[in-house]
């Protein structure tokens, strides 16, 4: 059995709120330690009540003399790590990430904040270079923003697909992300692609032809790789009609529904996902009160990617209105090249603080057990006795640091099943 | 001779307009390479015109066969690093820090996003923790902070004191920061300590003796250890004829002047700078047009500190309008526990240009050769023949990333004066 003691934890952030803890969401024991087994968490507790190693040899020999067998913490196999009384929390669960594809789009990002038009750019600029790489570039690409990813703290991260718009390339996408992830999401209603852009001008034709091939040929050759269906519900993407066709025909083959809507003005993303029980709506700027009561009394978590504000200078969605309404948050990157290059879950929660009227504790909550939660996962997202050791020690004494130190690189160390994936 | 090859460079980013270059500020050259012996910089060019070694060997049996001496740059002592087509840029020259001070406000912070009154915090429980704190206490954070600044590309930094505001422990201030920089700015005028608050209610009269002390005994503890003289002129900090005492005198012992105004409202800190030919005068939020045409005219840096708005939810300051007026803007900072505690600079370059209408050519320049221009340095800031190896190594194509990928720790490796300081 391979074992480690987590010891001199100044604040375990556990999303665990038990009897013995400080009352908040974040479940916070003071002065802890934790014992990781063979990958998973099988005690939490204060370092204090860790058995020293004299206390072990002194119990050892009572037993000894008593005649009973001792199985000792201290055996020679247990690594201890003393975490100096900084801080640990859950490993950051991103619910929401596009980073199958080729090429970037930095000159559209520089033209955009200098104020001036850029033709070559866009989404399809995207799936040309997607199209055009071979699989082992995009899986080495690939590869690159999983170390990124755990570099910052994420232990579980969704992936969509989304820039193929072909049977072969999404195909391609879903089965390059499920060797990384299980959260896979066929996202083929991303955008519609050039070569089904109507001939004659004729709006709707072309993309409900697309979205005839969407639910068709290319569902059944991504639907064995994927775990989630999405859709794109927005004015210039795919109407409430054809979303929904994309996404009961996910359902109908055993997909768990997400949506991307209500990102750049009102729609009916909201209500679409709340009515087909989606996990997740994702985006949600533009809200009107009954949408967000809905989204309140509802089983689907309304998913925030301050990212995308920040990086096309649009209005933040107001995190704090849905908090107060009720609605479950959570906070992921969107980590994609045009709309959100950011793939720090850290620099997530230091905007959703300052810009969407976040607590540091409320951020962090969300970009753990919220972005869990919407994944329908209950093993990630929180540190308890009997899930997986997915854990980040923060260069810091309170998790409230990553919100006040803004941008500065403070994840210390990463395990992810109890392997270290990033220190 | 210790010397060492940098090339494939992609993007290297002198801020060396010359001829041979983009045309832009930054004086780009594209798959370029540099060479670096004794930690100066000694040629940069095309990566291309870097002799390989077989044109070298091949070179050397000619002058061998001419009965020449033949010194190679294939010597066995050079060292050759790929950056394979990534940036590299100058070092980030940070001119306004605070790193001298004991404990943090971490729980300030929590407080004011979470719109609650905190009434133990403020620069006073700063000073409380810095002049309980030990030399030793001191330098170990301050060395905590420099190795965080290296991480993350700064290679140069200015500190300034003004968290101990007694002769003892501003001493002590400039004194440890002059172990790790040359920058040392002295900021006795930083805000009147608690001891000196009026007993009667009378206001100024306090002020005015702490200020007596700063420009008498104070100064002359501080000035053999600092380069420059700096003063909050700012209400509820100290009054234009306050801060012109204070700098006036610091100029008088052979301190350059630097000035905080601006910031919280209209202010006479600005004019003040200006009138006393400071190097620089940081924040420069509210400014009136005659003041910014004053700032374009004059040899006084405009120095923005986006961390502090960002930490604070203040308005930005307008950078745009200042550099379309032809002030010089340099981006700082502006590290302290209290209104801005990142140490990162890419974290300013991003928030520049999401918030302050910089491109991310205006807003690396400013981080770099705005930054030495704040500091009166003609050295550092800029890559080229004859000065310091004061690299960053990019993991990215373009410095357009550091805005483009807003939090993602992209620093990859880190050379001052010809030495790996991060990696
Ligand atoms: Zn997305
Ligand atoms: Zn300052």
């Amino acid at each position: 059995m391979k074992r480690m003691l987590l010891t001199n934890v100044g604040e375990l952030v556990t999303n665990d709120p038990a009897p013995d803890r400080d009352g908040g969401p974040l479940g916070i024991v003071r002065d802890a330690a934790v014992l990781v087994e063979d990958g998973r968490i099988t005690w939490i507790g204060p370092a204090a009540h860790v058995p020293s190693h004299d206390d072990e040899l002194r119990h050892e020999r009572e037993q000894r003399r008593d005649g009973e067998e001792h199985r000792s913490l201290w055996d020679a196999d247990v690594e201890v790590v003393d975490a100096g009384g900084r801080a640990v929390f859950p490993g950051f669960v991103d619910s929401h990430t596009h980073l199958v594809f080729g090429g970037d789009r930095a000159e559209e990002f520089a033209a955009r904040m200098a104020g001036r038009r850029y033709e070559a750019g866009g989404i399809r600029s995207t799936v040309a270079a997607t199209r055009a790489a071979t699989d082992d570039e995009l899986r080495a690409r690939l590869a690159g923003f999983v170390a990124e990813l755990h570099a910052q703290g994420t232990t579980t991260f969704e992936v969509k697909s989304g820039y193929g718009l072909s049977v072969r390339d999404e195909e391609r996408i879903v089965r390059l992300a499920r060797e990384v992830t299980d959260e896979v999401t066929f996202l083929g209603a991303h955008v519609v692609p050039a070569d089904y852009a109507d001939p004659a001008g004729d709006p709707g034709t072309g993309a409900d032809a697309y979205v005839d091939l969407v639910v068709g040929e290319m569902l059944e050759a991504c639907a064995p790789h994927a775990k989630w269906i999405d859709a794109f519900c927005e004015r210039g993407a795919f109407t409430a009609e054809q979303s929904r066709r994309v996404l009961e025909a996910g359902a109908a083959m055993g997909l768990g529904v997400r949506v991307h809507g209500n990102q750049l003005g009102a729609g009916d993303g909201v209500r679409l996902a709340i009515e087909l029980g989606a996990a997740s709506v994702d985006h949600c700027t533009y809200l009107d009160d009954p949408e967000v009561a809905a989204l309140a009394a509802s089983d689907t978590v309304a998913t925030l990617l301050p990212g995308v504000e920040f990086s096309t200078r649009q209005p933040y969605p107001d995190a704090r209105r849905l908090i107060d309404a009720g609605v479950t948050v959570a906070l992921a990157s969107d980590c994609n090249p045009g709309s959100s290059f950011t793939s720090s879950m850290p620099f997530c929660i230091a905007v959703a603080v300052r810009d969407m009227g976040m607590t540091p504790a409320e951020a962090l909550w969300a970009s753990t057990a919220g972005g869990a939660t919407a994944l329908r996962r209950t093993d990630v997202g929180a540190i308890r006795p009997g899930g997986p050791a997915d854990l980040v020690l923060l260069d810091a004494p309170s998790h409230v640091h990553l919100a006040y130190r803004p941008g500065v690189p403070l994840i210390a160390r990463v395990w992810k099943d109890g392997e270290v994936v990033a220190s």
